[in-house]
């Protein structure tokens, strides 16, 4: 049976090990620490950062595929690698696209994929420039290294410029996208060529952090739906993405636009899990590995997944027998983490035919769970 | 969060860490072995063995709870450890009726549950003796140990009773039940006393061994399906069963009658973990955790499982490319055991409307897994 090295001990390592378990696949991750996420769940565990070829050369060794649970190596390290015979995927050249937010939207537009406008940053007069021919506000980001909203600003003036400006980043500067909803179509490819798009979902974001995905998203038309779908594998297939391909898009009057990338499971599929015959873990690992995708249908009209945020209380197990009780149906997934405040620690799945009533259930689990004040007052501190 | 220890390192503790994973739970096996089922995909792995007590108690230190991967742990091993305060769930006195079928014959014979008519075997004289009241053939089983078929013979004569008595094992005989097929009933309970039970499923042997197992039963009666739940949970409540409880049935023209018991995950469960939304083995550790019990509905009308059984060839991976090709829905589950032929390996399972056309997939990928030769004769060998 092959082995799957994944770089990366969070908690999108962490779920794929079950997937691995199934398939008999040897997941071995690259962890900083002993106490990671995913370290904790795997018997083969190296202990290494991904910033030291050295390490990752090391842990390389004897894998027949290395994978990401982040994007956060350097481009260099995997082309070093790749230059060795090492099977990266998805490989540099790709993942590229998810690790500079510039180079993605150069070679998006020049694709013809739909795209705000958007321009390098440089001096304050850049994002002034831009905004003169847009209007404010304008959205200024980090070219590397965003996640969760961080390396994200939203900028009203050119001295709130100026102040993101002085922190020495690189920076892009992006029109204002007027949307209705986030959605995120989510794709795997396959080294011979072979797709698979799951059902399009909506993602709610809260100050930056995705608190639900709802699968598939609610009222979506047909053509909508399939436009953005079409649009991921063709992204997928003309940037050489092998493995999982997340395309987080703004629904607009118009039709969707591309907002972020990502190559790995990702959070907008985490109801998959649950709610389909093939979760996106299972995908990941099929589609590096080379073997035919599997069925990316639902088992119920709707899934609902509910991003569980820590609370001021570090021990949230003695809540799981509230939820449970309160709710049999809940699928709780906890990464393992330490409970820090405002930090992603879990996420609930419910799935069935009352959109209301799940989207009610998945919101009661993640409060209690983060502080069941939130749900009884009378039991909040 | 909780620790649980599973002593044995076979597929069920395998399995069960998939489930631990999702709950944030930390799984510890005793493994006999580095290369054990389970050893190869848990963090926290102990080597040692279930027969003896200075191994089990090394391993139950830190546990809040320990339960069984099998049956096999002697009884005054389990008696030891709960009288030095470990928590063994299912407990020692409920476990014996798993271990010992005579002392289960007993038992449920005394409760008033439906079970062959029975004796205990010291002599030849009592085979004979039991099958001029009840007809030949008669079933001698040894009372503790046996599985997969292993530890039963139909003996149709007195000379076939003296060869197996001749062996020395620990007998004892059964009438031979006229059964139109066989039925496993699962239910979980908790020690607060919570019980849940899935639908009632059909398992079809061949050679003693589960081959396939349709979910829900076809055909059965509601009342024939509410009595053997009802069933199953009353023994699980009578006998202060702690976890899971199959019930393994003869169906009967007058209704069921109690083949077996385990107290463990079972195959006759292995469909739950793609067709239910609770797996049989996150119900055993709510179950052990006194967590309340999960959902046991179904997400499709119905789900096959498929027994893998080992061939000639050891390498069964490349024949996942046939398998997931032929069949994107179908769900591979491999135990990462060595391949020998007519060992369990793996099981798949397939969900859906068309129970003919799911079994006939089921079928399938249970055969080419095993050996090409089995479904393209051209292909074999």
């Amino acid at each position: 049976m092959p082995v799957v090295g994944m770089v990366g001990g969070g908690q999108l390592a962490r779920m794929t090990q079950q997937a691995a378990i199934a398939l008999g696949v040897r997941l071995r991750v690259l962890a900083e620490n002993p106490a990671d996420s995913a370290a904790t769940v795997c018997a083969d565990v190296r202990i290494g950062t991904h910033t030291s070829l050295e390490d990752l050369r090391a842990f390389a060794e004897g894998c027949d595929v290395v994978t990401w649970d982040h994007e956060h190596v350097p481009g260099e390290h995997i082309r070093a690698l790749e230059a060795e015979g090492v099977v990266c995927l998805p490989g540099s050249a790709a993942l590229l696209h998810a690790q500079d937010k510039l180079v993605m939207r150069e070679r998006l537009s020049a694709l013809g994929a739909p795209c705000p406008d958007f321009a390098a940053v440089h001096t304050v007069d850049d994002v002034t420039r831009f905004a003169e021919k847009h209007g404010w506000p304008v959205v200024v980001k980090a070219v590397r290294g965003g996640y969760d909203g961080k390396g994200v600003w939203i900028v009203r003036a050119p001295e709130e410029a100026a102040e993101v400006v002085a922190s020495g980043t690189a920076l892009m500067v992006e029109e204002c996208v007027d949307f209705r909803r986030e959605l995120a179509a989510l794709v795997a490819r396959s080294p011979h060529g072979q797709g698979a798009a799951y059902p399009v979902v909506e993602t709610v974001q809260q100050d930056g952090i995705c608190v639900e995905v709802v699968a598939p998203a609610e009222g979506l038309s047909e053509d909508t739906a399939a436009e953005a779908q079409r649009l991921a594998l063709q992204i997928a297939d003309q940037l050489g993405v092998v493995g999982l391909l997340a395309v987080e898009l703004f629904e607009t009057e118009d039709g969707v636009i591309v907002n972020e990338l990502a190559m790995r499971p990702h959070n907008s599929g985490h109801w998959t899990t649950d709610g389909s015959p093939t979760s996106q873990f299972e995908q990941h690992l099929r589609a590096v590995l080379d073997l035919p995708l599997g069925d990316t249908g639902t088992h119920s009209p709707w899934t609902v997944m509910g991003n569980l945020l820590g609370g001021d209380d570090p021990d949230l197990y003695p809540r799981y027998e509230h939820c449970m009780a309160h709710d049999p149906g809940l699928k709780i997934h906890f990464y393992g983490k330490e409970v820090r405040p405002g930090r992603k620690i879990g996420h609930v799945n419910v799935m069935g035919d009352d959109l209301p009533r799940l989207r009610a259930r998945a919101e009661h689990a993640s409060l209690y769970l983060r502080d069941p004040g939130l749900v009884y007052p009378e039991e909040g501190k």
